[in-house]
């Protein structure tokens, strides 16, 4: 079978076998940012042409597929969330018989709502190497993610939208020229400076304006200021959802576990970093769960 | 002479008698942004065609204009800064001999730098209405200052990028597909409600993605939206930088002192509001210090 994490900007594929293990991997630069709404079983069609008969497999997917612009929606399925809940509440694809679209999930934290689509397979998919108890999670990105996880159960979530923030900041705002271009964005002295900053007084909009005052009076080399930004950015992010977290695993990228391991540390946490192929695992796990495997 | 704040995007010139009050005022939509480099005397004769004579008249320029890409650069003066001081680092004006280019100002929070042009002469017009002793100012906008003064001295003032951040996520971020362009703008129920959900635990970005969230699972309508967001970041501002201060004299156009003025409330402090003509008496006062009325 096929397992499928679709999201906005890129397409990744795995084939299990029998026993639910990887047995190749595929990527595509074809996010369903790409697809027109009636092109989907199209465009899976021409991702797939590497592996002949792939067409004919059944598959599951995750991610943005399963949203409002996506395939088919797929309602998010509230937490606490195990691998057979999101099991039960897989979608049937109309025209891909024997395929399903993973939900998303949802939470509430004190009443308020949150929602994730994609990531509960990377969560799933780690969640054998973490064991029982309690165990806190970040999945740094566009729209990082902060799970605590509990004896194979997703407990609850928090998102920041530090990614998109420092997109933002970076090529859009009146910070951008004060950045240059392809410059200054892996600077470790500067990066760590960021994160120092986060933890002082003042609140994230002023120690933005602080970039620019900064570069003015020339307390900040703009070669630097893009890895500064960064380093702020995920700082704030960590004084806030961090906290009392002690160990925190993150799964990403290597550059990004990299930095987000450098500021968890400089906040008195403990870090352990692990790859992005987590959510084939996962999606390995609701197939098991519901006996497509 | 001629009292005139030019900043990025407009410009104010208001005609001051021998004792320094006003007789006459001017706006324009002609910001430096729309002046070429060597334009600026053009566009000044441009701006000011509707007052016979005025050309040749003594002018005091504060803002934009005297930044790096403005007329002439005058570095920013120190705080504390009184009138005079400011009225001590004016800067000629080459191509027009009597007048001169206001300095901003900047300062040291704790080591770390801030800066401001123009708004310096909207603080100092506000001085004497205030009286001896130590106020807090805000005045709001793109890039909102908070100045703290003490016995007619701008002691130290802090920036919050909350303007420019609103308007980003508005028109520019994943949020703005949400919110409706021209709706939900002056909805002053889910304002407020942003303004509470902003002293709640979970940081600035957490709570910017929670406005995607709470549209996608119903919690909020979209065209409330934009409201809730202005509420959130004037919250978080206030939240960080208003701290102990009381009564806070707000500073700027009805529309926004009057959102800041909720949000104050909201938040335990006593909030004045107060009219942006001040920057006519600021300039003024800076004039007479220099002898030019």
């Amino acid at each position: 079978m096929l397992a499928i994490d679709w999201g906005l900007s890129s397409f990744r594929a795995w084939r299990l076998g029998a026993d639910g293990a990887v047995t190749a991997a595929l990527t595509a630069p074809r996010g369903i940012s790409l697809v027109p709404p009636a092109g989907y079983a199209e465009a899976l069609a021409e991702v797939l042409a590497p592996w002949p008969g792939a067409s004919a497999e059944p598959a599951l997917l995750c991610g943005m597929v399963g949203s409002r612009q996506g395939w088919v929606e797929a309602p998010y399925a509230p937490c606490p969330a195990r691998a057979a809940d999101i099991a039960a509440a897989l979608i049937p694809l109309p025209d891909r018989p024997g395929s399903f679209i993973v939900p998303g999930l949802s939470c509430r934290n004190g009443g308020v709502a949150d929602v994730m689509r994609g990531e509960e397979t990377q969560i799933l998919g780690l969640l054998p190497l973490l064991g029982p108890g309690r165990h806190t999670l970040c999945l740094p990105g566009t729209h990082s993610k902060w799970a605590v996880v509990e004896d194979g159960a997703i407990v609850a979530f928090r998102t920041a939208m530090t990614g998109e923030l420092f997109a933002l900041m970076r090529r859009q705002s009146t910070l951008a020229p004060l950045m240059p271009e392809g410059k200054g964005d892996d600077d470790e002295a500067a990066f760590a400076a960021g994160v120092a900053r986060a933890a002082g007084a003042g609140g994230l909009t002023h120690h933005l304006f602080g970039i620019r005052a900064a570069t003015l009076l020339g307390d900040l080399r703009a070669e630097a200021a893009a890895s500064f930004l960064s380093g702020l950015l995920i700082g704030h992010e960590i004084g806030s959802l961090a906290a009392g977290a002690g160990t925190v695993h993150v799964v990403g990228s290597p550059g990004l576990t990299d930095r987000y391991a450098r500021a968890l540390a400089a906040a008195g946490h403990t870090p352990v970093s692990h790859g992005e192929e987590t959510a084939a695992h996962g999606l390995s796990a609701i197939a098991a769960s519901r006996g497509m495997l």
